[in-house]
């Protein structure tokens, strides 16, 4: 059984990452992915910009409710009992060009669609209100099979969220993202620099 | 002996703290204290300009390296050893009127100054990076004892940080408090509406 966060995202223990990371690359050893999950790529994106002081932008680390610690003496407190919370925002924010960001990645294998079963309502809610101060909000989506990525701009999510509740579409055609949606330009450092196709997105 | 997150605050397990709450609560019935922590009023404060569409401002989980979980069946899941990791920002930030907003929040029980041991050189950097593209940065520190808290710009903080490292004074004076921060005004709902002063930091 997949083990997932309440977000939906499978759970990978800080121990088997690597391991299951070369996997990958076993399988893939095309140019653009490499065996990197689409996270790996953000934080690369993200570690990037901080250095060349483009952006400050950072992963929210994931909630948890502690129950139970112990502290061996000597050694650093464990956490012996805890549980996964439901986030109440997206799983990234930061700041560039004066402008706050805030968005969420996801990836699909989907090749005609985006299946909005991979947003959650929280995330929309959060998007909607901080889009109303003034924040840039997005959704960064991999299609992995066609191995293209794209920035879709808040709104045109919060549309099709819409009309899904009304009882329409339960995805966004691949057609909209071809039209609305900024394609990330797969580039050598950092391979995904999704701020350029961002910097479509904020007030002139 | 006390156990402490990395970043130096002392750790309370989530079912203790109703519990030590209560105990505060018979030590201190004045009016604008009642027992809730600096945190507490935060998040009430958060909550409320979240609920009247002021601003979007959340406290960031504290991150954890988990490395074993179990799954019993029909029950969630249960991490059963993790460790505290260091934070590498501070621990709130959002957006408030288009601006992005970032600041930690600290409590001394010092009466004439303001102690730099309160901060750590990873907030700090943070900051600085976070004020260079553009956001609004700064300390909400509470005097507890004098029962009054302040908005302390990035500004202040990063020049007596700067002093310290040249072998200068190793706290911030009340005087400065009085004279370049902003205080906030204990108000009914949210009692400490923080808001309030940082509007004064924001760019005309």
């Amino acid at each position: 059984m997949a083990i997932r966060y309440p977000n939906g995202k499978k759970y990978v223990p800080a121990t088997e990452k690597k391991a299951s990371s070369k996997k990958q690359v076993k399988k893939d050893l095309t140019f653009s992915n490499r065996g990197k999950t689409l996270e790996d790529m953000i934080d690369e994106a993200n570690a990037y910009y901080l250095t060349v002081k483009e952006a400050v932008i950072h992963k929210k680390p994931v909630p948890i409710q502690i129950v139970n610690v112990e502290y061996p003496s000597r050694s650093a407190a464990v956490i012996r009992e805890a549980y996964f919370r439901t986030p109440s925002t997206t799983d990234y924010n930061g700041v560039y060009k004066g402008h706050y960001i805030d968005f969420d990645a996801k990836e699909t294998k989907n090749k005609t669609s985006f299946p909005l079963k991979n947003v959650h309502l929280h995330q929309v809610t959060h998007m909607r209100a901080a889009t109303a101060q003034g924040g840039i909000c997005f959704l960064l989506i991999r299609f992995s099979i066609l191995n293209r990525s794209f920035v879709l701009p808040f709104s045109i999510l919060n549309a099709a969220w819409a009309e899904m509740e009304k009882g329409g579409r339960k995805s966004i055609p691949f057609d909209v993202f071809e039209q609305d949606a900024i394609e990330i330009k797969e580039s050598y450092s950092p391979q995904l620099d999704y701020l350029k196709a961002v910097t479509v997105l904020l007030p002139l």
